[in-house]
């Protein structure tokens, strides 16, 4: 584990049977074993959260739920978790994908963050004609998904993809997974498109979201005559694109995902 | 209009008729008039946009739809446009409230720009019992909700109310307009819940969004016996403040508002 900690302001770190910190590894859980934190998560568990031994931490893994784990042991650039109970099981979660032009660094860090709070599964930076960022740093795309992970009470972390060019994701696309595209140039109603679907398998779906830009028109061309694809309008007003990618899973959360049974 | 431009980045201004610059301005709006613009404005136009005489600039003032206006005079400390013709009629627009406990300064930013996008009509800082911030800047969250109604096309600014108790919240809010609660600790699934309140009228809506710490058990006590109100559910994860409100609002116009009519 190589992340770093990026120490987001602002997160209320949830309670749990008293544990106020939740950990992301990569190591196996399971009772009695002892999980060793590398430099970044032995940093910020010592000189963030001032946590020492004998101290309660939750841990996941995104493969075998969620365990209460203890300080064993922290020096200055390692730290042992002993594995004590699991609090709760893994279970399957949403499966809806982000696929998104990139934008600048504030703006794609926060992308990363909400998109994982709201349950994506995976985020897939696509460069089209009208990109402005050509380059992506995954590693921060993937510390910033990891720490809203952590955050919000998921098990998993979405998967992070390298970027692609848009004709590499479309050859690269799943033909049994709906790819639902934000057309900024018109098509049905958002909830219509979801409602129509439902009957098909659009849990599992992806939403692409194009550049502040738009897309090109050879793009959106290309795009529509894809049995997979389905266009849908987000209104008349003009939405930034990260405020796109954000309404999309919530809204797909809402109609089709995990928000649509009862949480009490 | 003592407004600054915070010259938010990362916006992409529409390209309509020409004319890439929209502003907001409080002078009435008709064919032949004379807009006169204070200094920030001035600014704006000319050490930002580095726009001069004879060039095109769009005006909305949220009563007179929008309107082609062309810089007649331009020094260090004023402008001149002069109204030419109507591009689009004023028209009505979605009502949604946002009522929100606030949140630290970029986020508040966000949040006032993202829900001004999603075409909230009025912002309602709200402060509860955890409530961490005590103070608000309603001019810059108002600066923000101009900036991003500028961009994002639409013909009105988002009412900016001043900080109020939940209390007074609660008495303040019309009994005929429905008041949806993101609830954390449970509730119907909100797309079930805006579903059954469709024949009512759901058309005239606000949503309260609780701060990081969530609401205290006898302010939600409080609120659920109220019988305007209807608390929903967002799923399992923790989201943070920011991610509720526009989430509730990209699910309300989805399901409600003006995203629920085909736009072309």
């Amino acid at each position: 584990m190589a992340l770093a900690h990026l120490c987001l302001p602002g997160y209320t770190a949830p309670m749990k049977d008293g544990i106020e910190t939740r950990l992301y590894v990569d190591a196996p859980l399971a009772a009695g074993g002892a999980v060793p934190l590398g430099l970044d998560q032995t940093h910020y568990l010592r000189n963030v959260l001032r946590l020492g031994p004998g101290e309660g931490v939750a841990l996941f893994n995104g493969r075998d739920g969620e365990w209460r784990a203890q300080i064993a042991a922290v020096s200055k650039k390692a730290a042992e978790l002993a594995v004590i109970e699991q609090l709760r099981p893994q279970r399957p979660e949403p499966d809806v994908w982000l696929a998104f032009a990139p934008i600048k660094r504030a703006r794609i860090d926060f992308t990363a963050q909400k998109a994982t709070e709201l349950g994506a599964s995976l985020l897939w930076p696509v460069m089209t004609r009208h990109t402005m960022v050509d380059r992506v740093n995954t590693d921060r795309l993937r510390a910033n998904a990891v720490e809203a992970a952590e955050q919000s009470d998921r098990l998993t972390v979405p998967e992070v993809r390298e970027p692609a060019k848009l004709e590499t994701l479309i050859e690269a696309w799943p033909e049994d997974r709906a790819l639902i595209l934000a057309d900024e140039t018109g098509g049905p109603p958002i909830a219509d498109a979801l409602a129509m679907h439902r009957d098909r398998s659009l849990t599992r779906a992806g939403f692409l979201i194009g550049p502040e830009g738009g897309f090109a028109e050879a793009e959106l061309d290309r795009l529509r005559k894809l049995p997979f694809v389905t266009p849908v309008s987000l209104g008349a007003r003009l939405l930034r694109a990260d405020t796109a990618a954000l309404a999309v899973l919530a809204i797909w959360q809402a109609l089709v995902g995990d928000w649509t049974t009862r949480h009490d």
